[in-house]
């Protein structure tokens, strides 16, 4: 796959709406994270999307984007990651974005740079769920058909549940990566101690620590050694 | 791929809602297509799926099912092809269905079975657009879009251009053809005659042949040998 995504078992998420100095960007890209992941749900723009990416591309890090505003596609990241919100109620982020970024680049496109995530929102009071209008009262057999959508019907490399600032429960995320037959599933969501980190990484296959950079550094940190420790 | 789909020229589709005399039938299923499709836009049932079925069964001729009812999921087909409407608005035809489905029998499905199809249904007074509430009128540019969607990011083995009772733009479909990087192009709309069946398999892989089946079941019955003279 894809600059050994398969092999990914941590990742920082960095919003480019969000003030970051550049001791702490340099420690988070030395941090031994497999990669960071540049998105977010509000306020990307281009500009602040390619003054991120040129901060991050001064480290050897990994550095890939998650494409949620088609303004914001700047060229120069590894990977750009499609998401398909699943279980959006308005089709615009299922197939209706992704539908006017495909007809203004679809003939220039690199398609070995592009990986699609079949995304599940299970946090209803999120920004990501407000902005997509995200059905996010799901029980586990809807989780676990979702997760059977991406993987099988759609083959997406990558099926992400997102709990978005809050963390969600194990044991129906240990389930989903149990039924995956070839896709790897991206945890998110209330990641913000060493302690959450290490119960993510035994039920996910690859964690993705997002606001904890932003409010507690250190502790956010502190997740990547506790990852790779406990893999 | 599944029973050798991507050598399919030529289909015949057979709706289990209209009447067909075992006559008819015997001639459709020893007429040298390379497949029978059954499957509807209204009134398909259980019953009537189940019944069809055993009615070509009879017959060498491979048999699969394009499911449209949840309810009338019959076992016994020799792949099950599941539509993801990209044009529909509304999302229950794009991702909705197949989540009731999948939440049914998602954990005891033989995957090896199933083919997913990106469909474009692209004649806004069909049934199948009304039942859908497709966004029918698109420009190629947008039909581009869906099928590179389909292809590239769904990775669906069929793209499925539907002009249902119309015969389509072929230069269109020429043109969505030379694109698809791995996925098979089938047509369907308006085949009733040997020469637009020739004019179809000009164009897309693949060349689905409904409506005339009841409508002027020598000309159908025609397309075939037209179909496979000219491959």
């Amino acid at each position: 796959m894809h600059l050994q995504l398969e092999q990914w078992r941590h990742v920082f998420k960095l919003d480019p709406d969000r003030e970051l100095s550049d001791e702490a960007l340099e420690r988070i890209c030395l941090s031994g994270t497999d990669a960071v992941m540049v998105g977010g749900s509000s306020g990307v723009t281009f500009d602040n999307t390619v003054d991120l990416l040129a901060r991050i591309r001064r480290y050897e890090v990994p550095c890939v984007l998650e494409v949620s505003e088609q303004e914001a596609i700047v060229p120069g990241f590894d990977l750009f990651l499609i998401p398909i919100v699943l279980n959006a109620r308005n089709p615009e982020w299922i197939v209706g974005r992704q539908r006017q970024a495909l007809r203004e680049y679809g003939a220039i496109m690199d398609w070995s740079q592009i990986v699609t995530e079949g995304y599940i929102i299970l946090n209803g009071d999120s920004t990501a769920a407000r902005v997509t209008d995200a059905e996010a009262e799901l029980d586990l057999k809807d989780v676990e058909a979702y997760a059977r959508m991406a993987d099988r019907l759609f083959r997406c490399p990558i099926v992400y549940m997102e709990y978005s600032g809050m963390f969600g429960n194990m044991d129906d995320v240990k389930r989903v990566r149990g039924l995956l037959a070839t896709a790897r599933l991206f945890y998110g969501g209330g990641v913000d101690s060493p302690e959450k980190a290490v119960e993510a990484t035994r039920s996910a296959h690859t964690v993705v620590v997002g606001n904890a950079v932003y409010h507690d550094l250190e502790q956010a940190l502190a997740t990547v050694k506790a990852v790779k420790e406990s893999v």
